[in-house]
This record gives structure tokens, sequence and C-alpha cells, in this order.
């Protein structure tokens, strides 16, 4: 194999055969092939995409990469959800208990914090000694057990979309759909799954804000999930104002608490309800969407949920009683309100500033290897739309130190725009399933 | 200064500021900035190109990474000329020597055979004795003295072209119009130079093949030397069948011989001196063409260029009895002849097949450092549009073995195809200067 020919053939707009992409693949991880000739190869992908037969091939080699998650045969149903990540986006952490509480296996991996977006495994650390570093054989016995498991990226899943995403991520060849579709189910099917459903964001806030590029990613990964033989539903969702009103780690946590219990916010608890409607219809746990909403409805409704997720905490070593008293999360030490600064009108909250502002009050990572103070963030309770007077407190900054309150207010007043309303997207933009797209 | 940004804003269509291509070239060269980013950089130019402006930096840096040829004030105007590369194309042996014998300085630096076509060098170095690797110093010398040195290029001059020569030759990024310009002008502008010509091959036996490609790359040079204050012009020749008769390397310096005594062949005369006519109108040695077309035709018959070529093998350590005695050439050990197998017309002569068997049969380099052998080759008669009898003598193989002999006639078999004439290229496609473009 003449890697260099294999370049020029993806410049010039061509295909790599299976054997090609498994023997460049190959070399790749063993140094063989060098990473400037993997380096242009991205680029040359980053310009002229991947047949969908290479996108399968791909997708399939870097998932064989690493260990997998293995269920014996008649283990019940696999369901898991991937978010391309937002801001005050903790719906895993509410979907994954209710879910699990139907009898769906939910096996549930998740990443940190990347860039102005938090990360579920985050969220879930804030919780007073709370383990996501779970090994894959603790993994599947608590699943078998418990119905749940939220867990961190191992190095054992998928090593090579790791080697790769190293790659890609100083080379500027990040935001190619076929790459982002690759990365992200080679992981999500490295768990065996027999449905995925997906929250591809869509907005500001979104790694791909544009509808139409987060609409190619659903479509290219709901494709790619059921190429791969994964039962794969995907949703667009809004992220073009902040999902919910809590952002920030420890806060999340408590809102998530809240929406266990059917208390709102209403955003979350709609997508969230969506999400897990779709992963009750992929484990055929019911016969149709009604059905499938009645059984969400009853879980939150019931408490099952929320107990649910009182046992996932005690289970990975959590303090189980933060689930009825929220205070024994960290707290901030310093917290200010945000008033409006003039009656009128809030056109629109970007979250992309909120997110970045989260960052940088110690919230999330510059580096990997950072530690993060999971007690800093937001709560913004002004709503797009929203009518204010002036001087009305419309969000509260919590953060270390006076320092971290400057900055979160600074971003505020950056987020929080007055004036006319700008249109915003529907908050369930686009549901696309194999069978097609069906727009709202 | 962070180079994925550099490379994201490339990707993105976007241009890097001169101070950017400064940084990021002493960072290449410093090994600050690795390979794999500077390989997807190179992608995404192949991709989106460079802007004059970013062309004009990029190469003035490249220029400036390495040794230049300095000439005192008042020393006569300094001209060169460089090929594509072609098949068979020997010019620069006619045309230094005609053109010094002019009283017109041409350090002409040369590279050698690259793929399927041959090199300057390599022809030259046919003659016993002849030294390519002059040090610079050598090569101010010999110019002031007898106006005239042709020489390799060394390691001394621009440096940062070889190694991304070197990268691009392993990530499929070679073919990028400004890419090729660049090297190629970085190399040129060192020399010092008032004026360049450049010959631009197009046809099936360029690396270019594309009429319109050449043209582009034409336009390209023309405007990135000029705007580095060097005179270029550059005409566009046809390379859709091999220039002249012979191919290989002691067999173009016997053509050589011929053609500067002025007895053809007559496609190599006429782009020879086309060439050169541009040389003495960029020195400024004739008021018009009419004027230069006199002093180039006197040169030739006058054997002033036959006797600078003299003076050079001279100079430069060759045995200059070859000039009188071409049998003191390297000689093949075996000839053959190849017959029309039928009567018909040659429809064409395809010179990439033959450049390949030149390397084949030993005549060129597989991979750097190998020895060549300079007596094998081809001296092909036939003409497209000629009609032939059966069995008539077109063309002749020179080999080492019965086994090269086999190769070279396999290679003329697909090379000379018979039937109707396909349409050929013009010999003198276009004539490029600062002022517009002419085509024939």
């Amino acid at each position: 194999m003449l890697v260099q020919s294999l370049i020029e053939r993806k410049r010039d707009g061509g295909a790599l055969s299976p054997a090609e992409w498994e023997a460049l693949l190959a070399g790749f991880l063993s140094d063989q092939v060098p990473d400037y000739q993997m380096a242009a190869l991205l680029m040359a992908i980053v310009w002229r995409g991947l047949t969908p037969e290479e996108l399968t091939v791909l997708t399939r080699l870097m998932r064989d990469s690493g260990a997998r998650l293995e269920w014996p045969a008649g283990f019940p149903a696999r369901v898991d959800k991937h978010s391309t990540g937002g801001v005050g986006d903790k719906v895993s952490l509410v979907l994954a208990p209710l879910v699990a509480s139907l009898g769906i296996a939910v096996p549930m991996m998740s990443g940190r914090g990347l860039g102005h977006t938090g990360g579920t495994t985050d969220k879930l650390e804030s919780i007073p000694g709370f383990r996501t570093d779970l090994p894959l054989a603790a993994v599947q016995a608590q699943v078998a057990r418990l119905g749940v498991a939220m867990f961190g990226q191992t190095e054992a899943i998928a090593p090579a979309d790791r080697r790769l995403y190293a790659l890609r991520d100083v080379t500027g060849t990040v935001p190619a759909i076929p790459l982002i579709a690759a990365s992200i189910l080679s992981k999500k099917l490295a768990e065996g799954l027999t449905g995925l459903v997906l929250d591809v964001k869509a907005g500001s806030g979104a790694f791909l804000p544009a509808v139409d590029d987060a609409r190619a990613l659903a479509r290219t990964m709901v494709d790619l999930g059921e190429a791969a033989g994964c039962r794969t539903t995907a949703l667009v969702t809004a992220m073009d104002r902040p999902l919910g009103r809590a952002i920030g780690n420890a806060l999340e946590v408590e809102e998530t608490l809240l929406a266990l219990s059917g208390q709102g916010p209403e955003d979350l608890l709609t997508v969230t309800r969506a999400l897990a409607m779709e992963m009750v219809l992929l484990a055929g746990r019911a016969p149709d969407p009604a059905a499938a909403r009645r059984l969400v409805d009853d879980a939150l409704a019931s408490g099952a949920a929320l107990d649910r997720f009182r046992e996932l905490i005690e289970a990975q070593g959590g303090d189980p009683a933060v689930v009825d008293d929220p205070g024994r999360l960290p707290q901030a030490a310093e917290v200010e309100l945000f008033e409006a600064p003039a009656a009128g009108t809030i056109a629109a909250v970007d979250p992309r500033p909120l997110g970045e502002a989260v960052v940088a009050m110690g919230g999330g990572r510059r580096r990997l290897g950072d530690t993060i103070d999971p007690s800093v963030g937001f709560v913004v309770s002004g709503r797009p739309g929203a009518r204010v007077a002036k001087g009305e407190p419309i969000a509260s900054v919590f953060a270390a130190d006076p320092a971290g309150i400057a900055v979160g207010l600074a971003a505020l007043g950056r987020a929080i725009r007055f004036g006319e309303p700008a249109p915003q997207l529907p908050l369930l933009v686009s549901r696309i399933t194999a069978q097609g797209e069906t727009r709202t």
C-alpha cells in the first residue's frame, strides 16, 4: 500500500476500498503511517468527504480498535443517547435513570466538558464521591443489576478514535461531518447497543451552529448507526439559548433533581421526554408514541426515575443523600444577582458566552488534567421573549471569589440581549429516522 | 501564533498575513511546527489556493531561507530559463551556451531527472568528466569569466523548498499550482536574475498535461516573478510528443551538438530559438523580436554557440573533444531498430511511455542515489502525421542488454500509435508576459 496514492485518490474525490482503510488504520496505529500523511488525508476528507461505504468501514474499524461491551444472548434491549453538546445540557442525568426505570438497559458512556460545553461526567462528579471511571466489567455488572451505568470514555474504548481525534484537534480537521460521525458512532457502537438516540444541537451554542449542518450530521449518523445494525434515531434540538436555567456542574445536578421529580424547567423536560420516548420506542417497550409518553410520564410522576437516580449514585460511590438534600452538593462561596439594566424585552440569551465563562470561572478545563470547581456557574431565569422591569433579577452568578463574579456578570451582560425578540429555533427542530425526517 | 488557527483559516478559504507566513515557515524549519500541521496546511492550500500576496510572501521567504547568488553592481543582465520538464527536452543544453555567446550572463541551475522526465544535470554528466556540483562561489566566478555555468541545485539554495517538497512528495500535495510556482521561483530567484523565461510544458508528457493548467501555472509564475522584481516571460510549449528525436542522456547530448550547429531537429530548434529570443529581449540586447532572431540565428550559424558549449564543458571538467567526436560519449552495448508493423500513418507518439522506459532501462533513478546508465534511450525518427511503409525503421532502442532492448521495444509499441493523426498541440502554444497572453 502506497499511502500517498491513497491520499491522492481522496484528494481527487475518489474513495478508498475497505481493505485500504483497514491497512491504513492499522498502519497509523502501529506508527507505520506517519502522522503527517494521516493529517494530509484528514484535510482531504474535510474537503472531499467520505462515501457512505467508506464511513461505515472506517467507523467499524475504529470501533474494533479497542474493547467492546459484550451482552449475553437474551439480554434486554440496550439503548444509549449521545448529545453533540451544549450549554446547560443536563439531559443525560435525567434521561439515563428515567429510561432505566422502565426496564431498559442504559449503558451510558459520556464525555468531559469540551470547549464551551459541559460534560456529563464532570456534572456527575460534582456529587460527592461519585466515580465515573468504571472498568468495563463493572459497567456490565452494574447494568445487569441496576439497568444503568454512567461512565467515562476509557482508554480501552476505540483507541483509534482517540489517536485520530488528537491529530484532528491540532490540524484544523475537527469540523467535518463524516469525521464527527465516525468519532461518535465508533465509541457508541462499542457499547453493544440495540438502539441509539442522538440529540444533535443546532444554534449559536452548538459545535455546528447551522441547522442544516446539524441536520446533515444527524442524517449521516442515523444512516451510519443503522448500517452497523443499531437502530438509530436523531432529534435536532435548539441550542440557540441555554437548556433549562442552570449552567455549571453542581447547579445542573440540582436542576436534574427537579426535572426527575417532574418539576421542570419545561424546556429541559420537553427535550428529555422526547428523547426518552425515542429510547422506549427503539427498545420496543411501547407500541406507539402515545404509549411511550404515558410510560415516561408515569416514571417521572411515580418517583421511579428519581429513585433510580438515587440507586445509581449509591452504586457508583456517590452520596445518595444529595437527592433529598441538594445542599450537600458543592456550594459557591459567592453569589450575586444580575439585574435587568432597563425595562424591556429579553431578545436573546446567547449560550456561548455563558459556557465560556463557566470555564473561565474554573468550572471547566482549559487543558487536560485541570481540576475544576464544580460549584460555579449561572442560574438564568430570564428567558427570551420575557418582559422585565428595570432592576428585576434575571440571573444569578455563582463563583469562588469576587473576580469570578465579575467574569460571570460580564458574560451575562454579553449573553443577554434586550430588544425585539429574535426568531428562535423550535425546541424540537427535527426528528430523523431511517424512514426519513419530520420537521417541526 | 496558534498554528491550528492558521490551518483553520486556510481551510475555510481565508489568507494568512505576511507575519504569519514568516512565523510559520521559521517554526517549520526549526521543528517547532510539526510536519503533521504543515501537511494539513499544504492539503488545505491544494484545496483553497493562495492569494497573490500570500504566494509572493511565501516564495520570498523560501528564497531567503538559504544562500543567494550575489552580483556586483554593473554586472550584465542575468537571465535563466526553467522548464517544467518533458521527454527529450534537451533545450537547456542548447540554450545556455547559445544565449551566453550573445554576451548575456546565464547562471543556469537545473535539476535531475524526475519521474518520467529527464534532468539537465544528468544529461550533462553523460559527458565524461563533466561536474555539475559547483559551489556557488565557483558558479559566480565562472559566469563572470565565461558568461555561463550549468549547475545542480545545492543544499545551500532554498532549503525551505527542499523541506517542503519532501513533505509534499509523500502527502499528495505536489500538484497545486501555487505550490509548484513557489517551489520553482524560490530557487530561480535565489540566482539574483534580472530576467527569467519559463518553458511550461503541456500535453500527455507534461506534469500538468492540460493546456489550461499549464497556462494557469505560466500566468501564476509570470506574475510571481514580476512581483519579485524579475522580468519574467513564459512560453507554453507542446509535450504531447517528444521534443526532438533523441530521448536518453548521452543521446540527447549528441542531438544538442547537432542543434548547436543549426542542423536540427526542427522542433527542438524552434522551441530553443523562441526561448533564446525571449532571453535576449529580457536582457535588453535587442530592440525587437526580429533583431533578437537575427542575433540568435547568427550565433548558431557562426559556430559561436557551439564554441561556447565547448568552453563550458572544459570549464566544468568535461571532455571537450565530444563536441567534435560524439563517439566519445557513452555508447550503448545493444542497439535495435523498431520497424513499422504495417503500412500506415503515425497517429501519435506518446512521450510518457518512452520517458518511463528510459528509467526502466537504467537511464533514470527509481530512488535518490541510484546510479544511472547514460547510454540508454531512444531515437525516434517517426513523427506524428508521417506515412510509413510496413517494415520501415521508425525508431532505434539503445540499451545495456537484450532485456533493456525488450523493455524499449515494448514501450515504443505502446507509444507509437497508427491511424488517423490525432489533433496535436501547436509547438508554441502560448506566450505569457506581464502584459498579457498571445496564443498561437
